[in-house]
């Protein structure tokens, strides 16, 4: 994949913007930390892994408005700043470990000029950056290992380059599985209600010569029914510590489904997005978005306005329910609770 | 409900063009079989009992083309509007079943005269309409049974009254428990790709004074997760003699994921709706429709053009799946092939 979902050009953060995919490949560039906060909140930007390294960016965007040579107080501004892009979004973890990077990286060198604190900042976010490049590749290949030539897999929401700086963590897995000359073919749920499956997923993967096919999220059971899945793929938001996963809406439904049909059900997601300090799935805060995203499509309305809606964002998918979990240290297997922490001592 | 989804006016099918609900309520008048034909084809009407009443009516407006005066001649054309309008779907069998109905009338008057035939088609075709709209009443009386006040319950696609003459099916039950005063709460299910849960359910449940929440099809099993599901009502196209059920697509899903959150899961079918002929839902005709129902939205491209799209119409959910069907006979419980022959013997 030759493109680049979030990086950072000459004091900007240059972003495309998802929301007008597939129809349209455009870039936004945030030179402050308001209009990348506005980016997170309207899904311009959207992945857990790339929300970490956007935050991290956000923060550098953020030192441009401190005057002055003081580093304590300066200190106290990345804080601020950090605490501003945490209001964002609540679900993913990534974008708030990348914060406490940040925030951590700034405390640490308190004792140096402002100048050279903003030096260390911009090499945490630059880490931050190069290691998700890295670490995709890692889980891809680990991943890559599940699929066998002739399979079919499936996927929901956007778990790829778009999720990402650039390769993805369930699409990386294709990716990698492709670049060994595999055959596979993919099932894309569009995943409802902003259809990320459909709009940003189908158009990755046919730029990357991926046999893909579209389905709604109600057809999945028939699809699994019919024997036409060999694997589920899918990223993650945040997995607590006994491997319970919050991830896109959906994604619960996919992992009973898969259970009941006795289909492998695999979570791909890099260290980053673990939360060793929640113990299950109970503790992760689920995000509720506005109703207008189900009642509306492209300003057209496609139910009556008075109806109430529930619109939660993601969902929380038991471990019980999930054979593996790939990462960068290897493939995680249950037992959850004690392989997640031998892996990551 | 005091609307009529489908009725004969003055030698036409007056039709509710459900195409363009919730926005407008408009009525297209057929006033020839082709028209009628084109109806069905593209859901201006649509739901397995609707079909059956409109097919019927259809055959009335294709009586029309006929000149002549020789009985035999008739018969045969009758048999002939009977087969074209059977090409329009085909998987709720009460199309055919109502097309047969007709057949036969005019095949056991054939020694009458062509205005004496016409009358008894005419007769037979406003038995079909009456049949409906008593057995829809029966069916939410008995299925009202099975809803305490104070239980949520949920639903797919639209089994009410615009799936029929003008009660429903599913919906007839809650309509029928909220005559008899009980309290309860409805999750509509959107229902891709077309939305009929969006567009027609909450539609008519809000006119019926029925508090109603609308979900997106990935949400339904959060939702039973957090145990605010009590039951599962939907309505059938076709119900196989072992109980194997065809509905929309998203039914079979909603079946598996009640059966792992222990939710009850009740089909709601007149008798009309049973083919007896067929042993199981494996012979049911899966009905799949064109890619640009899941690509685009009302003239939006919502994924690549290019993309491979499966969109079937409806899934079978098997017999085992199934807590109870309701009919107008009683509500029939398993095992389902020796009560199902039992209950309609």
């Amino acid at each position: 994949m030759a493109m680049e979902t979030i990086t950072w050009v000459k004091g900007q953060v240059k972003l495309i913007d998802q929301t007008l995919l597939p129809g349209k490949l455009k870039y936004i560039y945030c030179k402050d930390v308001k209009t990348l906060w506005e980016a997170i909140k309207r899904l311009s930007v959207r992945g857990a892994p790339a929300l970490g390294v956007a935050a991290a960016f956000g923060v550098l965007l953020g030192l441009k408005k401190f005057k002055g040579k003081d580093s304590a107080k300066f200190v106290k501004h990345v804080a601020d700043v950090c605490d501003y892009i945490g209001t964002s979004r609540p679900t993913a973890v990534n974008l708030f470990a990348a914060l406490e990077e940040m925030k951590a990286s700034a405390v640490m060198h308190r004792d140096c000029s402002v100048t050279e604190i903003t030096k260390y900042l911009k090499k945490t976010a630059m880490a931050i950056y190069d290691e998700d490049r890295r670490v995709c590749r890692t889980m891809g290949k680990f991943g890559a290992t599940l699929i066998r030539s002739g399979q079919n897999v499936l996927t929901v929401c956007n778990a790829g380059a778009l999720a990402t700086v650039d390769f993805g963590t369930a699409l990386g897995v294709f990716y990698s599985a492709k670049a060994q000359r595999k055959k596979f073919k993919v099932y894309a749920c569009e995943t409802r209600p902003l259809l990320q499956g459909a709009r940003l997923t189908t158009w990755e993967l046919l730029r990357g010569g991926i046999d893909t096919t579209l389905i709604c999220d109600n057809m999945a059971a028939t699809v699994m029914k019919q024997g036409k899945v060999d694997a589920i793929f899918t990223g993650a938001d945040r997995v607590a510590a006994n491997g319970d996963s919050a991830n896109k809406i959906g994604t619960y439904s996919l992992a009973v489904l898969a259970k009941y049909h006795k289909i492998p059900f695999y979570i791909v997601a890099p260290r980053s997005t673990f939360d060793l300090s929640i113990k299950s799935g109970q503790e992760i805060p689920i995000e509720e978005r506005d109703k207008s995203e189900v009642i509306n499509f492209q300003n057209q309305s496609t139910a009556p306005k008075q109806v109430k809606v529930y619109n939660p964002a993601f969902d929380v998918t038991d471990a019980k329910l999930i054979t593996a979990i790939v990462t960068e240290h290897g493939i995680i297997k249950p037992p959850f609770r004690q392989n997640i922490k031998n892996v990551f001592k």
